[in-house]
């Protein structure tokens, strides 16, 4: 990707409005902004800025995944009807969000939408003995859920972007020692997106098999989920399983606990031998005996994370991206027409461009100052630099962070310095 | 991804055989290496070998759209029905490879079999003016064709891993520069991926609006095409627009010609205002008149470029990666289980991993030199560096080219800089 870019050279603008029916604020910013494009209810395509967004999310998780010994595979989209059948989870009856497709001759395929079944069945094929284990690898793929509700924008969709990592362990120690890493990998992921702050483990329903799953909640009215959170403590119980006796399970105090809106921004969830035995998924221990393997999944949305990060760090005039995942470090605007702004914001903009500066460079002859600062705002680039004839009087360029009331005016070589460092500060977190 | 990997950290392993069903050399040894598992016919999964070369594919594509101009975005699988309407392009009887899906609260979506419609309706919300214009943008994007035929293992996908390109262009003379810039990327990608040397520029139908599309032939007795090959020029007829006029038109003597079997790996093609009609893709010219824009598509396969570099490539042993696209530079085997040996090559390990060479470190304990080699022939990365009580004693590490019968010994400084210079140079090609 590159590094550079003149918004000139950019196919996308910026739009006044939304579509008529897009009620979510995360959407009508992105799809404004030129993030995004609305497919139909559900399902957006990713425009090139949008795209920007996704990749640095993908990568930071990446990271996170490779750090503690994920590897990472590519797994296909059409699901293989005999596969699901094993688990008992091929039926509508069982799943009701399938989208099923007929094959031409004869049969049905699936669209993925989680990922324990292919997983299984690949992993049946190499694993044997104890030396096998473990295992923990990942995915990003589409995923897609016929979903009758799709109101929140990129926050729920029929078709999202998706990390899962799947574990398979020799035993519950070796399973829940993972457990905890990964647990430590999303609060980095959360962290390092922007939304750390707000994000809070909570303990939810763990299904046929465990007694909890934990999801990670952020706090937002766009939420879907009610959570119950104990501030003190940072822990959270969702809803779905708040009662009496949970709560003094997990020794939580009713009176402590303040209602929250909240969307779940990731799971894990222990999954024992519920896949592993319908696929025969045993390895033998060094004795020699047969022992199922023990599964775990881990999953996070990154559309939805992109739209959560847009829901809880934008304000009224825009997208506020975090340095981490902006599309861009810095937004470089020449305003005005005149031979000096031009010839010095093209001189600025190969200064950054040599250091390696991720910048977009509003470069559009034509538009007054008051819409390109209104775009940069909505854009929502970390740093915004400006050359006018103003800041050419003053001898540099204002610069001004995306938060900030007031700029201040930095000769070039400062500006590649301070950008320099942000840059660097932002990769390293 | 990591650049060095321990075997015993990878899951996948070595197969004697490819499943019964398997009749393509591509995925039989693809599937035997580990690097993909087959789903159903015509959709396979990458597991972590094979995810590693179709990403050093994509890269190297990725590179090439950019130096042209192509700016990356992420166009959902599922298609809306009305823009396919807009088009005629939405019936089965228009076209036969659809796959469908039922969206549950009414109304059908496609999953992407090509990105026309999609892109043009995207690109109508943005271009206006022939400021607007050239425009060229593309995806990687998981395609799918409910093909009936598909025993050409990834050659022929009904899921496959795709790039495509459209050019949005002001008039002919602009589409016909962008053509001829494409051209050469295309030979700069399948130069880059080790086929240069087999694959011909064929002229093959237009379809409905241009006479003729460029297809990129490679010579293979698995491809599916017939071509008709002037070896002088180095141009080729595709079966399919072969004869008597055609030849005359593009002055090609019958008798010189050869009848080959190739792989279509590439296709670039004219489209004129065939979607730009439908869509109502117009611009406003310098004068304020409205006319059509012009628009080209440019697509690429990649698990199909990726099955046809080991068709060509192969040998009886197995796999051979040209350096550019390996999943690992080099593949460094530990022979014998001496403190010795195991000292030595932990410490050349480590080594390499310093230097940052991508190293496969075959580690795994108890298997014999015979089918560590074996394996080596078969997963084919482009070195392989042995550690031996041989190797030991002549004072290093033996080094051999995969093509090549004899290798030679080496010490860790001379196998470090003969890497680093391989890695360098192919990353630069």
């Amino acid at each position: 990707m590159k590094r550079a870019m003149r918004q000139t050279e950019l196919f996308t603008k910026t739009r006044k409005d939304a579509p008529a029916d897009e009620v979510s604020r995360n959407a009508e910013l992105l799809i404004r902004g030129g993030y995004i494009h609305k497919e139909m209810a559900g399902v957006y395509s990713f425009l090139p800025l949008g795209l920007r967004v996704l990749k640095k999310i993908e990568n930071i998780i990446r990271e996170e995944m490779d750090k503690i010994g994920g590897t990472e595979m590519k797994t296909a989209v059409l699901q293989n009807k005999e596969i699901w059948e094993k688990s008992g989870r091929w039926s509508d009856q069982a799943v009701d969000t399938w989208f099923k497709t007929k094959l031409k001759n004869g049969g049905e395929a699936g669209l993925s939408f989680t990922n324990e079944e292919a997983y299984s069945s690949i992993l049946k094929q190499y694993i044997n003995s104890y030396k096998d284990l473990p295992v923990y690898a990942y995915d990003f793929k589409d995923i897609f859920r016929n979903e009758t509700r799709s109101k929140s924008g990129i926050m729920r969709g029929r078709e999202f972007y998706w990390k899962a990592l799947y574990s398979f362990s020799r035993d519950e120690k070796e399973h829940n020692e993972f457990y905890e890493k990964i647990k430590t990998s999303y609060r980095n992921i959360f962290q390092r997106t922007g939304i750390g702050h707000l994000t809070y483990i909570t303990f939810a329903s763990g299904g046929s098999f465990s007694k909890f799953s934990h999801e990670f909640q952020t706090l937002t009215p766009a939420g879907e989920d009610t959570i119950y959170l104990d501030e003190g403590s940072g822990l959270a119980v969702n809803k779905e399983v708040y009662n009496d006796e949970v709560l003094a399970e997990l020794g939580l105090d009713k009176n402590k606990l303040v209602e929250k809106r909240a969307v779940e921004v990731g799971n894990i969830f222990s999954l024992g031998t519920k896949f592993s035995a319908p696929f025969d998924l045993n390895y033998k221990d060094q004795s020699g005996k047969e022992k199922p393997v023990i599964m775990g999944s881990y999953g996070i949305g990154l559309g939805r994370l992109l739209g959560t990060v847009v829901e809880v760090l934008s304000d009224d005039a825009g997208i506020v991206w975090p340095e981490s995942i902006a599309p861009f470090a810095a937004h470089l605007l020449s305003l005005g027409e005149s031979e000096k702004v031009l010839g010095e914001s093209e001189k600025v903009y190969q200064k950054l461009c040599q250091a390696g500066i991720e910048v977009l460079f509003d470069d559009r002859p034509g538009i007054s100052p008051g819409e390109k600062f209104a775009d940069a705002d909505l854009l929502g680039m970390p740093y915004r630099a400006v050359i006018s004839e103003r800041s050419a009087q003053e001898g540099g360029i204002e610069i001004k962070q995306r938060k900030e009331k007031k700029g201040k005016i930095l000769s070039v070589e400062e500006l590649v310095k301070t950008l320099s460092e942000t840059e660097k500060s932002a990769e390293e977190k």
